[in-house]
């Protein structure tokens, strides 16, 4: 068959397999002996994104955050996963990532090579409601599986409750009521010595 | 914080997590020496529907399809994964996956509960539109595959290409276009000795 914008998709397709070859510094909560893959991850926050979307703190378009929590990692193909709390790599995380959206957006036909780096921006810059919902889901998950692993990454890289919650201060911006939730689970996690104050 | 709908939620999605666990017959194309699991699986089928849902054979509601490929195999967590080509394992098949479906989507909220029950009866029926588009890019995912590592699982479990024909009748339904390009690459298959016909 000679249909090259199908030719393009598929090689697009074939292209972001690797994202089941990028390890987070998250386990499973199901197997917490491995860690848990990038791609298996963005199932997951879509999963989330069917479940969750209405503590939205405004209506929010569901099929676009769903998209953006599929693809928004989708760079990490060529970026790698940086950990959240390496402040050293976190320096040119941008960089890298924009350089791999450059090369792996472009793989696909022009109008939808447009069409998702638009959505991939969009979820990076975290402005929109969509954005800032989508965001918030991404911050949420890797919490609650450190928590349900009885401190997971946190206890393993030593981090303190000041971090993390750093690292959450967009939950807010994406649903108020998420952020109570994570506000409550981060005052049990240090009462049960997942997280440490100091 | 006492929200037993959030509560639920969230417990709904901790389960899940195990989908992670459930191992396909399918190689990665990225790592053909591990099998995918059925998480990374749905991830990858749900980006398939972000991007080929222009073949449809009618317009499809693209949220519908991809909400459906994102739950359709949830059920594999109690009921496994059976290897598409085992007639004995076939046989209580949907049985198997019934009862699955009654345990894990009770874990949610009435409403959603039903909402994502109906999703996935709807997916299994494969009668609507949305669904027959769904089902389509189910069954050409694995083809995808096996052709890209030289045959996979075909070679392996010594598939016959009549086999994956049967396999493949209800591609035409979702796309023909699709159908057409199958077809072509199971000829290639067999011209490359991935595929044997008899």
């Amino acid at each position: 068959m000679q249909n090259k914008r199908l030719m393009q998709q598929l090689n697009f397709l074939k292209e972001i397999d690797k994202l089941k070859t990028i390890f987070r510094r998250t386990n499973l909560i199901a197997d917490p002996t491995r860690f848990e893959n990038t791609a298996e991850h963005s199932w997951h926050l879509a999963m989330f994104a069917m479940v969750l979307t209405e503590y939205a703190n405004t209506a929010v378009d569901q099929l676009k955050v769903i998209k953006m929590v599929l693809l928004h990692d989708v760079v990490e193909i060529d970026a790698g996963d940086t950990f959240c709390y390496d402040e050293e790599g976190r320096q040119d995380k941008h960089e890298r990532e924009l350089r791999a959206a450059e090369r792996i957006f472009a793989l696909l036909p022009d109008d939808q090579a447009v069409e998702i780096r638009a959505l991939w921006d969009e979820f990076e810059a975290g402005e929109t409601d969509e954005a800032k919902f989508a965001v918030c889901l991404d911050r949420l998950h890797p919490l609650l599986h450190n928590y349900t692993n009885g401190g997971g990454s946190w206890k393993r890289h030593h981090i303190l409750r000041v971090q993390v919650e750093e690292r959450m201060r967009p939950v807010v911006k994406g649903s108020e009521l998420i952020a109570q939730f994570v506000n409550d689970l981060l005052d049990d996690a240090v009462a049960n010595e997942m997280l440490r104050v100091s």
